[in-house]
């Protein structure tokens, strides 16, 4: 990890001293504590133009979808969120400022989930800014929650409303850490992810990994006002833009019937609206709407509702 | 961790079973077994037109340096390691073909030293490859070696010749991993580092570290035959290009001169050869020539030699 600027100078002045990191910035390598729990690992790449525009949206609201969407991640996984490394491409000019405030942005996100920012790697170039975080994690002592674990007849549940979140939700979204370690605390969740690709393409990631099926229930789906909005130009309607659009950063999760029905009765998580969308089935992926099935396409891009 | 590319279904069809990875690509983040040992993470970004030519090296080599130079960060610290997770940015254009050419120069490395590719995330965008890999390890039971340990009587040593490495060696070169820990079995590392910046710049950063000085003797210092080539045109000598060039990816050690002495007498390393090139002195970097001192700028640029 070597960097021509000063982002590791920032992390070794700025990063408190947290329990599980033991040498940061300014080695070749972090230093983390051993850990008896399993290790999750996740990274993502965010580029300008791609995931966010930066003279549109600046730096720092960068550097927080950068560390949110990795959060997510874990969420994902119902796991605990531990340590971050980041390596960033910073456009030659006007780089330092660049730097500093992404460096705020993915500061700020990671300090509210006790996140150490354990070192990193900057450059500089002649090209848009790129961004690299890298979390690691930790199950909780229920072990992970993977994809694969959904069965047919088992209920789907989300987190929030969905769709339209191009609006402004994709870079100021809450990831759900707190909420999926709790629901998973309050039932077995069979399998777990988040959307980023858009409710269809998600859930069909599910039921890949879980080899069934689902059907979706068209007028229980929560539908974002993000989504209603759109709309109203778009020339899509906000269902398809809840099942489409991707990015919302919501759960979906799979539960046994009979903890779905007490879930949704008892909304044992603060902050959320538990809601039932669909349940599993045999194979296919569905939307039932006004009691007819239809066959839907994982990208959520259902022509002719 | 989302892809709309296959690079993680290469990832999850040519990953074999690794003992430390319990649930590879496919879900949001890869799950590692714990571990009794402190970890190790360190991540680095390579761009084209910054660390490699695409359109003259190939995605190839490429993907074996991006993998290469997170394994010497690794041996920087005598660590072993454990996993990888990888994010690119392909370019729109032939990017398939590029991405699967990455993945065999990051997998074949990354195969040399043990290492599970654990994860990734692959993205397309219209500018240039860009590849970040963050590679997780753990220190041995001796502990990771810091840079921090130097001391004033120190000897140091380093792994082998230095300099001209732009000439092929930077992309080429074996990353110092089982000798690192082989040298750290065989003596008490005071401090350690890999030589990606140059010799003089790695060299400080150590002092910085350890708050201490040190002098090189110009003429232990290990040359090259590239640096002797590179300096027929450059302008500059061949020590001048071994004390600057950087991406030699040897080691320097700084150790207690009683083991200095053995190491050099008895060199325990097979495969490379150890030379002192200097010791520890209270404060300042030197170079001595010919009986005496200068100072050394830590970019190695000495002029006027």
């Amino acid at each position: 990890m070597a960097g021509e600027f000063s982002f590791i100078a920032w992390l070794r002045n700025r990063t408190v001293g947290q329990a599980n990191m033991l040498v940061g910035p300014g080695d070749d390598a972090a230093v983390l504590a051993p850990s008896s729990r399993r290790q999750l690992v996740t990274v993502d790449m965010l580029m300008d133009g791609t995931d966010f525009h930066l003279h549109e949206v600046g730096a720092k609201a960068a550097g927080r979808k950068a560390m949110a969407v990795n959060l997510s991640d874990i969420a994902a996984m119902a796991g605990i969120p531990r340590a971050a490394v980041v390596s960033v491409a910073l456009p030659r000019s006007n780089g330092r400022a660049i730097g500093e405030e992404l460096y705020i942005g993915l500061q700020e996100m990671a300090a509210e989930f006790g996140v150490a920012m354990a070192g990193g790697d900057t450059n500089s170039w002649d090209g848009p800014l790129v961004i690299s975080v890298t979390l690691l994690g930790e199950a909780t002592s229920r072990g992970p929650v993977l994809r694969c674990g959904a069965r047919p007849g088992d209920w789907l549940l989300v987190t929030g409303p969905l769709g339209g979140s191009i609006r402004g939700r994709h870079l100021t979204f809450t990831p759900r850490v707190r909420e999926a370690v709790q629901l998973h605390e309050a039932a077995d969740l069979h399998a777990l992810i988040d959307i980023s690709d858009g409710l269809a393409a998600d859930l069909n990631h599910i039921l890949e990994e879980s080899r069934c099926g689902a059907f979706i229930q068209a007028d229980e789906v929560p539908i974002s006002p993000d989504a209603v909005e759109l709309s109203r130009t778009s020339g899509k309607t906000p269902l398809q833009h809840a099942l489409g659009d991707g990015e919302d950063f919501e759960l979906i999760a799979a539960v046994d019937p009979a903890d779905g029905e007490r879930l949704v009765r008892e909304q044992p998580v603060p902050g959320i609206a538990l809601t039932k969308i669909g349940e599993c089935v045999e194979a296919g992926l569905w939307l039932e709407e006004n009691g007819e099935r239809r066959e839907l396409p994982p990208t959520g891009w259902v022509h002719a509702l």
